[in-house]
This record gives C-alpha cells, structure tokens and sequence, in this order.
C-alpha cells in the first residue's frame, strides 16, 4: 500500500485536488502587501451593517451560546415561512449560500457527472463541484450577461445533474426578467436540478424575480443574509425548494452547524424590513454614485441590481489587472473577474460616501499609472 | 431517465440515505411533548457558559459582522498556535468537530472504503461515514470502554481509511492513559488516519493526554470549543495534525464558514484561562455531586473525564429506557446510548446545583414509575 512519500492517505480525488484556493480576503491582502485596507470594496459585503435590532439579538445570544443552536432552526424556519409566504418545509437553512452549494453538489452527483454554468460565473460553485469529482461544463457569457438560450440548449444535450444560474448575476451585476427565468425554469431538463442563485435578489428590481412559491421538482433557490441584510460574516443562507428536495439537505447537513447566534440575528434581521427597505435605498444611491466615479474617470459602468457595479475598463485583462493593482496598492480592496471576456472589468462593491471618494481618488491614481483615460 | 414518480434527482448513494436523522435537540422535545425543558442536561454543553470576554468580544464582532470572517482564521490559528505550543501549519479550523467530521470523510473515503469504530461511538462520525458512502465496521465497546486492543487488532486486519478513537469518551465518559493512546498511535497501520477525538480533552486529567506536539502523518487530533470552553452554540471546532494533512482541509472546507463572530470569540476565550480553569473546577465538582445522586438513588455513576456522567441503571436497555423518559417527562432533559450493551447507561450532562436537584427529583420519580431502586 505505500510507495515513495509514504502510504497513500486521503482519496485518489483528494489528493489530486488543488492545493490552492481562490478565497484571498482583504486580511490576507493586508498581512501580504503590509498595506491597511482603507476601503473594504472587493466582497459585495453591505457596509451599512446589519440591523441594529439584529446585533442586539446576536450580543444577547451570544451570552447564551454554551447551548447548541436549535439544529431544526425551527424559529428561524418560521420565520421566514412568513416573510415569504410559504411552508417551512419549502426551507432548508445551512452556514451560508457556499455551505449549502457544497451539500448540494455532495446529494447531487456522483463523480464523472456534469454539471453546467456560466464561464467566469461563480467560483466557489465550482470549487465543490470540483471537490466531489463532478464535471463542469461552461457555456461563455454574451453582451456581458449570462446566456440564457444557451444555457438551455446546452442543458438539452448534456443533462447535466446541476444547471448554475445567478439572477441577479455575480460578478456582471446584471439580471434577468421574470419572464425569461420562467423560460429557463420551464425548458431545463427534468432530471437536471437549476440552482437558481438570488443572493442578490433582495436588491434586484421586483421584475426580475418570478414568485417566490414558484416552484418545481428540479429547481432550488438561493437566498441569504450576508447582501442586503448586512450580514456576511454571520453566516446563514437559505434554499427554497418542493419538500422533497429540501428534505435532501437533512441527510448530509451539519446539523449545528448554523450557530445559535446567526438564527437569533437572522430572526431579528427578518422582523426589521424597514431597516432593510432603507439599506436598499441607501445601496442603490451609492450604486448611481459609482456609476458618476466610473464615467468620470472615462469607463464604463455596467448596469447592477445588486450592490456592486461590474466597470468596464475598455481594454484588455492586463490593462484592468493593472488598474486593479493600482487600485489595491491604494489600500481600497476591490477585485475583478479573471477571465474572458469578463477579464476587462474590475469590480466594485458600494460603501459610504468616503469609502467612494477614496475609491475615486485610487482609481484616478491607478488609471494614471496604467496610462488610461 | 424517468421512472415512475418522476426523473431521478440527486445522486443513487443520496435518494438510499435514511431521511430521518439522530439529531433531536431538547427544542425539538419541548415541541413534541408542549413540556418546558426545565434543565438541559443532554447535550453535554456547559451550562457554566463562555467566558466573559469571549461573551464581550461576540458582542462587538457582530456589530462588524456586515464583513465576512477571515477565511484563513489568521488570528484564531495563531492564537491557538501560541497556546498549544505549536505551529500555525498544525492546525485547521472548522464550524464544529462535526462539521471537521464531514470534511474528513470527504477528503480521506471513497464509496465502499472501510472505516472502524466502537459499536455505540459518536453517532455524528458515523453519519457522515454513511452519507460518503463508505462502510462503518465496529468494535465492541468492553467494560464500557472502547476496546483499544480489539480495535488495532481489526485495523490490522481491516486496513481501514479512518479509525476513530475518543479520549475522553462519549457516551461513557471513560479515558485512557497517555501511554495506551501513544500505542494505538504507534500501532495503527500507515494508511490509517487516526481521528483522535479530543472534544473533552480540557477535562481529562493530564495523565491521559499525549503532549499536543505527538503528531503523525496519519494522526489527526480533534478539539473544540463547545465544551469545556463552554460555547456550544457559536461552532468553533479544530484539528491538529503534521501540515500535509491538515492542508488537505482547505480543498474542501467552506472557507468563510467559521463565523467573524465565532473566530473573536474562541481568541478571546483562550486568552481567558483563568475562566476555563475555574470552570473545569465547578465541572469537577458538578461531577462529584452528580454521581451522589446517582449513588443516593441506588444506581452506579461510572468514572467520568468529562462534563457529563454515564449512569449505570443497573438493569436492560428497556429499564433503561422507561427511566430515561421518565426523567424527559419531569421536564429534564438527558440523554442516553441506544446500542447494547451501553444502552442500560443514562447520560447527564452537568450542571448547577439547582439543575441538578431538579434531576435528583426527576430520577426519584422516574425510578419510582419505572419500578426500580
């Protein structure tokens, strides 16, 4: 059983993994460059925080947090079933939107299976579905938007078992209208479970989104608390879906796994929709101010229903890594897609005024640098 | 692709998993039975609580929880390097032992690979074993305690990709010597992982641990901040192994899955030791009284290394059983092993002195209903 190195520990799989990972945070930004970050821009996080009723009910539940958190999220659960106006069985809650991409991938495939995306959309998809030794396919993205009909026809010849699509989209901050997501839901093959990813759909315009009790065998949607509630570092996300497949989740889940802390929060969060009303307000005017920033400076802002702006650089991917660069060596943390076509934007999550006015001021320095503009 | 009652969603290995799972938390109970849980005793949680500071340093953590935590845990992994006296590389943070289970089987299993156990061990571990598909074989517990001897003999035999060991041990509370645990190290094959179970390592007696600097390639050392630590409910679990394996974690953990929350907790819960130490003094002493009672009521207490006593009810699983809901029925909550020959034991978690007397009332009546003492 051994051979050079030593004895073969962890899976074939696991060993051929790589070692690296995608997920370098500002803090990790900070201890490399010595660099403070001066702006927090590059995680789509919400700095208008959560509720204050929210960080009230997770300070008092963090004094009673020698007890596990209820592993059925049974308030929680409730909760949410009467914001949204449907079952808690239509509901499973897990440590995050990732956490519960992870649990999918492992119900939903087994290894060799396809699975289908967008290229260039969200990594840490592809990151698990990679970690259980699925198969992604990709269909390129088209106008800077994700490309609904080829998706579809893709998905017609490959059945995938999982079809990744985000509305409103990361990292393009583009979306689709109802009717076309009815489209996609209606033409994806039986056998092939759409992940419909709406983290940012609480930021998305009402248009946009089809009903939230629409819904089918095959199709699951996500939601969060980490956007417009503020609470990113929290950690608890959500899927909707027919009983039967939310049921799935139970069989593989960590059961405590979402603390005690992040279901007192999100309950908290929950009952104080004009807090949210007021943050969306307040994303959606720093959003126009990004635009006005990225226009000035002689870019081009995408159109966003979430709380970032996709800016197009208007040249290639080396120009905007440079413009990135610029951008990070003047302590404001933003990040950019990397790969093409969508390699030629950098993007931006919204802050308060003065998180935009460095910002600006970085982007002018750093476009300088690069020769633009 | 379809069959009757629809196309086959999620994966073969998913539709067989069992849909009900062992999880019932004392919420759960309260629900079902409209009883208030007058004392929680069942979940081996400390009722002692977090430390202050770390209390503290939640509550300010989650007014900045609009950012998500660091993915790479700098801070947490070096304050825990500097408290074990170990390096940073040696450890791996994640939400939870159980959520660490997870990524384990994941990482080390293919379906149908063999892993070893106890028969009536941590029932978590063995779900996840089940939801990768891998094949549990077990050891019968012996004078109940895990069969070290029996258990490497097995190995030798099984070459089994994991094999799972607790010291302290749940359910039983039992432990073993520094110098059994440094044999089952030595002893087991190469290609073995052994999961070293240390959740209740803050309360064995310093004779049976092996200094936290015995690594292995194929050792991985489990720990957690649930108990002792007393912060159950915030999932702030670790492991510590030779860098090699402990890197194999970061290919498939949720990176940002540890809570901001949960990491400024656990660093200041360490740097409180005068805390844990006054803590495992009130559980030393909640451990004598507990036994009192056991003793008073005619059963037997079995030796505890833990924050919880295994009584023996001194007859079968089925007297056991009547006791154990009995004692549910009186609004305390406690819990007990299903599996022979465990099953005639009850399990107590520790608490204060006005939980624990409402325990003593509650077995008083319980024996007295079930016939016994």
């Amino acid at each position: 059983m051994s051979r050079a190195g030593g004895p073969l520990l962890f899976s074939e799989r696991a060993r051929r993994l790589p070692a690296t990972t995608p997920f370098v945070g500002p803090e990790a930004i900070e201890r490399q460059s010595g660099l403070p970050c001066r702006a927090r821009l590059g995680a789509n996080e919400s700095v208008f925080g959560p509720s204050p009723r929210a960080v009230a009910a997770m300070a008092e539940a963090a004094a009673a947090s020698w007890a596990y958190g209820d592993p059925e999220q049974f308030a929680l659960k409730a909760a949410l079933a009467r914001h949204l106006g449907i079952e808690a069985s239509h509901i499973t809650v897990g440590e995050g939107i990732d956490g519960l991409f992870g649990l999918l991938v492992h119900l939903a495939t087994a290894p060799g299976d396809a699975v289908l995306t967008s290229h260039g959309a969200y990594p840490t998809f592809n990151y698990h579905v990679a970690a259980y030794g699925a198969v992604l396919h990709t269909v390129p993205y088209r106008g800077d938007r994700q490309d609904l009909d080829a998706l579809l026809d893709r998905a017609r010849a490959l059945r995938p078992k999982l079809l990744y699509f985000a509305n409103p989209d990361n990292p393009t901050g583009s979306w689709h209208e109802e009717a076309d997501i009815r489209r996609l839901i209606d033409g994806v093959p039986e056998e092939t479970i759409l992940v419909l990813d709406e983290a940012y759909g609480d930021l998305a315009p009402p248009t946009s989104l089809p009903p939230v009790d629409l819904l089918r065998p095959n199709l699951l949607r996500f939601r969060t608390f980490s956007k417009a509630y503020g609470m990113a570092g929290v950690r608890v996300g959500y899927a909707i879906g027919q009983p039967e497949a939310v049921r799935q989740f139970d069989k593989v889940r960590n059961h405590f796994g979402v603390s005690r802390i992040a279901q007192a929060g999100a309950v908290a969060a929950l009952a104080d929709q004009d807090y949210l009303r007021d943050t969306v307000r307040r994303i959606t005017a720093a959003r126009d101010r990004l635009g006005v920033i990225a226009r000035s400076a002689g870019l081009v802002p995408l159109p966003s229903a979430t709380n970032f702006v996709a800016i197009d650089c208007g040249r290639d991917g080396a120009f905007a890594k440079a413009v990135l660069e610029g951008v990070l060596r003047r302590g404001v943390f933003i990040r950019k897609p990397a790969v093409a076509p969508l390699d030629r934007l950098i993007r931006v999550t919204v802050g308060r005024d003065e998180d935009l006015a460095l910002f600006a001021e970085a982007l002018e320095g750093a476009l300088g640098e690069a020769g633009g503009a």
